[in-house]
């Protein structure tokens, strides 16, 4: 019975893992349909996100059950707790690809992105893949080390953030209101993944250190 | 023993109300201070927030305890792994609430809303209200009719916010790129804020019902 709970335990990692790599993926991908106007690209990260939601609802399922049944200890408890706020986490940084994904496809045939903006939001999308590649790295690990590079990249994916909307207020802005619409939202939702990425990332090292100033 | 646990059981309800009211009012504030100006108003929600962070996380903590101690019946384990979804759902929509606070205060003494808005701000904001004095319903009674207008009014939400859009974009649009990104911003909070209110009403028709169609 014993074997069978860890090898219960030791499989919640390994679906979070999958859940960290499809949402990585997913906002590779959205990311490429945004700047190159991809469309198929677009599709398949909308069609690809309930996948992402399904993981989450068993793994959900399969950590209750866990804790209905094996009456945990306190540090088993703990990672099982946390695995269902993970999974929060990632399931949204799943919705936020898709979000941008669909920003693609509506501005199609157009690129929503004005050349001038290129640049920002290529680096918004190089920080999230660096980000959430250190996330799994933490969750197959739980390198605590990398959690402090992971705050650090999230103050990179701010200050781009700012920097984007610098642009938009720029006084020679020539692509009017929509642009500027699908611009703020993008960046929010580029914004908001980051936040999750950090968020994942404080709840390991609260799962390791027990230190909550980091989790919160 | 027993009668300590359900006491601690009913003290978990008793704090997600408050939460519930503490976001509510911080919800209202921020929409007066947002229409009127109010910065009065608008350092009220702000510095407010961190007491709805708090409960959480002492709710959570007690919620930790009791599971880890109590080893509870599946239907109290339901309960309070629900709990600690609701928790994060109104700790986010204290968040969203400060959010619209920190646009009033950052146009302040200026508003944020201009003359021809203010009518699809103000009824976004009445919903927001609404919504969320229903949700309080729920969580007091688990009133799983009640969830069923909450949904309706996620809808007249939604409408609301794609009228701001279409207000937004409207050719004669006169107040710039910085206003119309502050409104999206604007519109997106009370989007995500109803958002919340919705998923904690399924989450309880769930607790309920156990029908997971209803809850995700």
């Amino acid at each position: 019975m014993r074997d069978t709970y860890h090898d219960e335990l030791e499989d919640i990692g390994t679906t979070l893992v999958q859940m960290t790599r499809m949402v990585r993926s997913a906002m590779a991908k959205a990311t490429t349909a945004l700047l190159d106007g991809d469309l198929a690209a677009a599709e398949r990260v909308i069609s690809g996100d309930p996948a992402v939601d399904e993981l989450r609802t068993g793994l959900d399922d399969r950590t209750f059950r866990i804790i209905a049944r094996q009456q945990p200890v306190a540090a088993d408890l703990r990672l099982l707790i946390s695995s269902l706020h993970l999974s929060a986490d990632l399931e949204r940084m799943g919705d936020l690809a898709t979000h941008i994904a669909k920003v693609a496809r509506m501005r199609y045939p157009q690129i929503a992105v004005p050349t001038e903006l290129r640049d920002v939001i290529t680096a918004m999308g190089e920080v999230a893949q660096s980000l959430v590649r250190k996330v799994e790295h933490v969750i197959e690990g739980r390198d605590v080390e990398l959690a402090g590079d992971i705050a650090a990249e999230d103050d990179t994916m701010d200050a781009l953030h700012r920097k984007l909307f610098t642009l938009l207020l720029a006084p020679d802005w020539a692509h009017g209101t929509e642009a500027a619409i699908d611009l703020t939202l993008i960046g929010r939702y580029y914004e908001r993944y980051a936040d999750h990425a950090v968020s994942v990332a404080r709840r390991i090292v609260f799962l390791v250190t027990g230190d909550r100033a980091d989790a919160t």
